[in-house]
């Protein structure tokens, strides 16, 4: 699936929630699914660490809805094969 | 771009040094672009606002790489079209 599908698909099932939501809470669901996915590390299920990863990329494209982003788009434009900020294949910026 | 296209991306790029890095320490970097986020919609810069979601999503597909978790996957597995709380294709959860 391409992203910009998943991110479609996210627009369909929920932008007329998320809009009404607006941005600030929409960002605060994310933030919340983050810390869900710190916890689901945690204990090691790997069950719930795949179902919060898919809860955060979720977020990530409903909120990228609310404020009119591309999220496939962005992160081509940014990440094309190379490190952005050393400008390498192979990332050989200092950790 | 598939997901796992861009996920492949990431771990060619980065995967010998987020691997080193550990879950820990990687999951931190993700909640460090998350902030960077919250600042560029804040800002209302929408180039920033772009980098910003690509950032995101690389770190969210680093960290999957480092935990071996298909993003791609877990996203249809749990989306697949319907809400997976209400399971409705047009969401109808209470806020």
């Amino acid at each position: 699936m391409h992203v910009h599908e998943f991110q479609d698909m996210m627009r369909r099932i929920y932008f007329h929630r998320d809009s009404e939501r607006a941005v600030v809470r929409t960002f605060n669901w994310l933030v919340e699914e983050v810390e869900e996915l710190r916890e689901a590390l945690k204990e090691k299920d790997n069950e719930a660490i795949g179902d919060e990863f898919a809860d955060v990329f979720a977020w990530l494209a409903s909120l990228a809805n609310v404020v009119n982003i591309d999220l496939e788009k962005a992160a081509i434009r940014k990440y094309n094969g190379r490190c952005p900020k050393c400008g390498q294949t192979l990332c050989k910026c200092p950790f």
